[in-house]
Order: C-alpha cells, then sequence, then structure tokens
C-alpha cells in the first residue's frame, strides 16, 4: 500500500476555499502531482443521499446531535469509498471540508461535545487526520456578505443560521488552528488572487 | 416534568417480540395505562428519510460504522421527537428495539468496538436507559425459519445477512442480559400465548 497524502480546505462559508481549490489544482497538476479533488459527500451515493437528508430545508426539527451523526455517518462511507483508496494509490487527496468542520460547526458552533467529536472524527476516519490543512480565516461580516452575493447557490437550511453561529465557528476554527500543528492559517480577506498564491505555495512547501 | 417509564422490547429477528407487543398493548390500557407504543425511527419524517437510507437494497457499499452511525441518528431523533415528550407527559412508552440491539447488531453482529457504541448510545439517548427490557430470546434457526414464513413483510438488505450473524447477534444479547438488571430474559420459542402472557405479568408486576 502507497502511502497518499491529504490536504483539506476548511473555514466558514464565504472564506472562498472552494474557489481557492479549483484554483490551486491545475498548477498542482502542472507539476505533476497526482491528485483527487473531493468534498464530503463527494459523489459517494450513500453518503449523498445522507446529505440531502441534511440539508433538506423541511427539516427544521433537526436536532444538533442527529446533524453532528448524519455528518459523522457521511463522512464515514466517503472516506471508505472514496479517499481511502486514493490514498492507497499514493494521490494527493485534497478535501474540501472534513473533520475541522465538525469541531468548528457542530462544537464551537452549536455547543456539542467536543471530545464526542474527536471521538467520532477518528472513529469514522479509523484515526487518519490530515497532514496538512489550510484554515481560509475571515471574518464573518464579510464571509456573509461575500455569500449574499454568490447568486449561483441555492439557500439551504444552514443558510439560515444566523450571524452569531457564524462568528462562533470562526473562533472554533481559530481555536483549532492554535493547537494543531497541521493548520495553516491564510488571511482570506484579502484578494482571491492573493489567497490562490499562498495556498499555493504553502501546498507546495509540503509536498516537496 | 413527569417521569414517564421506558419498556424496550429486544430480540432477534424472528423472536416475535413486535407480535407481542401489539397483544400486550391492550391488556395494559385496560388496567389503565397511559401507552405510547413506538420503534425506531416511528413516524418521525427525519428519522424515517435515514432508515430508508440504512435500508435501501441498493445500498450494498454499506460501511459498517456508518451503519451505526445513520441508527444513531435516527435513534437521536426519534428520542427528541417522540419518546422524550411522552417520557415528559408522565407515559408509558414501549419501544421495539432501542439501544441494546445496537450493541447486540453493531457490536457482537459487526464486531465494532462496543464502548464506542456505549458512548453513542449515551450520546443519542442523553443517557437515558429503558426501565425495563424484554429480550426475547430464541435459537436463530427457530428466528429464521419464522422470518421466511411471514410473506407479508418485503425482504430488505438486513435480511440477506448469514446464519453467522445472526448467531452472533444472540450472543450478543445473551451477554448483555447477564450485566443489565433492567433486562429480563423470555424464552419466545415457546407457543405465542405462553410468551405474550409472560411478558405481561413482567411488565405487570413492573409498572405495579
Amino acid at each position: 500500500m502507497k502511502n497518499g497524502i491529504i490536504i483539506t480546505f476548511e473555514g466558514p462559508d464565504g472564506a472562498g476555499k472552494t474557489t481557492v481549490l479549483e484554483k490551486v489544482l491545475p498548477v498542482l497538476q502542472e507539476k505533476g502531482y497526482d491528485i483527487v479533488t473531493t468534498r464530503e459527500p463527494g459523489g459517494v451515493e450513500i453518503a449523498e443521499r445522507i446529505r440531502d437528508v441534511i440539508l433538506d430545508v423541511k427539516h427544521v426539527a433537526m436536532d444538533s446531535k442527529t446533524e453532528l451523526l448524519l455528518y459523522m455517518a457521511a463522512r464515514r462511507q466517503h472516506y471508505v469509498e472514496k479517499v481511502l483508496p486514493a490514498l492507497e494509490a499514493g494521490k494527493v487527496v485534497l478535501i474540501d471540508r472534513f473533520i475541522d468542520s465538525s469541531v468548528a460547526y457542530q462544537g464551537a458552533g452549536r455547543g456539542l461535545d467536543k471530545d464526542i467529536i474527536a471521538k467520532l472524527n477518528e472513529f469514522s476516519t479509523d484515526g487518519r487526520e490530515p497532514d496538512l490543512t489550510l484554515y481560509f480565516d475571515v471574518e464573518s461580516e464579510i464571509g456573509l456578505a461575500r455569500i449574499a452575493k454568490n447568486a449561483d447557490r441555492e439557500v439551504n437550511r444552514l443558510d439560515l443560521e444566523k450571524l452569531d453561529m457564524h462568528k462562533r465557528v470562526r473562533q472554533g476554527y481559530l481555536a483549532l488552528a492554535q493547537t494543531e500543528e497541521r493548520i495553516v492559517t491564510i488571511d482570506a480577506s484579502r484578494d482571491l488572487d492573493q489567497v490562490v498564491a499562498e495556498a499555493t505555495q504553502v501546498i507546495l512547501e509540503h509536498l516537496s
């Protein structure tokens, strides 16, 4: 079994991480790296079905513990069916949101117990953590303003959450970035080109 | 807040627990008890959606950890939306399968770690255990033969499991019954009338 590499893209909504990931990809491929990009649930049917349940706007009665367990179920299936085979093939796997999102959103955001979240993250990935995590930091007001401008995207249940929630999520990420060495914080309030340049540089340094 | 009572019906498939539950119900009602009967997911929409994902015959790629997390998500939602309000109203809640099913099926059956199952059971029910559990014990060969005869019921993904799995599940229940005082084992290989009579007696003794 070869050992691939996991690089995760994390941050609050509107930080631009998905756009950055798309722009970093061709640069890495040009350098010859064998890349798989994915996001949870990432085209794995069972996980997509779970995601539908999580995001359904009708599901206002969803308890936050239920939500956490569903995210973990989707994570597990995506990990087994998509991430693990790519790692075993020695690829570099770029994941748009992974274990840290649960700590930030369900832990700091919803106030669920961090120990159980850590245990579930470990359970769902067999303890495999990312090798490198880019945390795209942006103030909540800026992030939310960017989301509001993005007309291509349908509003889902989670968008209905308040500014307070987004602020707690950011604090959760900032706290995590202070304790986890694998996390590199990138100031995502700057122009996209600058953010992409820094992200690319950080990744290339890690890979070389 | 009043304190209701949880009585769970557990056992391997084909033990007859669902039929017994239906027959015990009118007897308890006649005695004046305010009863709610339910099963996970029990008519809670979010949990039913989760159940559909679990039982879909197309989902042969489902990992056993995914399955566990989905059962726990459905349990949490069913608990919050249906069990808890009934308890708060002081009712006697009869549940067809609850936390012990996860220990028997996902723990003993699938070989998942019992500690994480115990933690997840606690997480999903806020630590609320049943007050009384009836475990309907039947040898796997008898249980499976009964299922095969039951033509009213569609075959689902879990029915495709082998006899070995059913035997491990039974061993899981038997081990649990030895350690949990709340569990009363009932020999379910006998005639239905005898099983119903004993189940009714055990419940009435507990309630009085």
